[in-house]
C-alpha cells in the first residue's frame, strides 16, 4: 500500500470520528466501522451508522479538499441499500460529504445519485445542493420537520 | 501490551466477526465496533449491534473456555445501556455469552445481571441459564415469539 493510500485513509477515519461525534452530541447512539486493515477491503458495513427515535441513518462517507462530483463505486451503494433494506424500518441510506473549504456536513440521500455510463455513481452539484445539512437530518429524526417534505424531495 | 493480551483480543475479534455472520445470515443489518488499537480503550461503542424490524440488539461479546460466572466492568455496562437510551425505540442490550465446550451462544440481557459489591457486574450460571438462544432471539425480532413473555422473564 501506498503511503498515500495510507494517509488518506487515517485523514478518512478522522473525518468518520468527527461525524459520529457530531451525532453523538445530537443526542444519536452511532458507531463507525472497524477499519479494514491493509488487506480487507471494507465492503461489508457503512462507513458510520446513527441510531434514534427508530430512525436509522445509514452513512458512506466522502471528504474532498475541493468542491467538485465525487464518484462511488456501485458496490459501496449496493452495500448501503442492502443494509437499509435489512433493517427494514425507517431506514435511510446517505453520502456524507464534506469539503474541505470551510463548508458543514452535507447529507445526500442515495436515492439523488446518478448512475454513471461506467457503472459507478455520483454525487453531483445538483445532488450536493438538495442534500440535508445536519440541522435538517435531525429536525426529521427529532419530528421537528417532515419526513414528507424531504421525500419529496426524492422525487422532485 | 502482553503477548497474551494480543492474542486473547485476536480472539475475541474472531468471535465477534463469527456473531456478525450468524445475525447476517438470520437477515438483520449487522455490525461490528471498530478495533481500539493497543492505546484506545473500546468502550465507546458495543461490541456488536445487529438491526431488524425496527428492533436494535446491542451486545458485549464474552467468550470463555471454561463454564463459570463472568465479571464485566460497570462502565462497559452502563455505555450498552447509553446507547439503547439513544435508539430509544425497541433497543435491547445483552451480554453475548459463548462458552468454547461446543454450546452455542446464548444473550443474556442485561437486566438480569446482578452487581458485585466490588461495583461490577456479574453473569451468574443462572442468569447464563435464563438468556435467549439466537433462535429465541430471531423469533422474538420476527414477531414470532412473544415479546411480553421475554420481557417478564426479566422481572422472574
Amino acid at each position: 500500500m501506498s503511503i498515500h493510500g495510507s494517509k488518506a485513509r487515517r485523514l478518512g477515519f478522522q473525518r468518520e470520528r468527527e461525524l459520529v461525534r457530531l451525532f453523538w452530541k445530537k443526542g444519536f447512539a452511532c458507531m463507525r466501522a472497524p477499519a479494514s486493515g491493509a488487506k480487507v477491503k471494507r465492503t461489508v458495513y457503512p462507513d458510520v451508522v446513527a441510531l434514534k427515535n427508530g430512525f436509522t441513518l445509514i452513512f458512506e462517507v466522502k471528504t474532498r479538499e475541493k468542491r467538485g462530483t465525487i464518484y462511488i463505486e456501485k458496490e459501496k451503494i449496493e452495500k448501503l441499500l442492502e443494509f437499509a433494506r435489512r433493517v427494514k424500518s425507517k431506514a435511510y441510506a446517505f453520502i456524507a460529504v464534506k469539503f474541505l473549504d470551510g463548508s458543514g456536513w452535507r447529507f445526500i440521500p442515495v436515492e439523488l445519485l446518478e448512475e454513471t455510463r461506467g457503472g459507478r455513481f455520483k454525487v453531483t452539484e445538483e445532488a450536493y445542493n438538495k442534500g440535508l445539512t445536519l440541522k435538517e437530518l435531525c429536525g426529521i429524526v427529532d419530528g421537528v420537520a417532515s419526513l414528507d417534505k424531504f421525500l419529496s424531495t426524492l422525487e422532485a
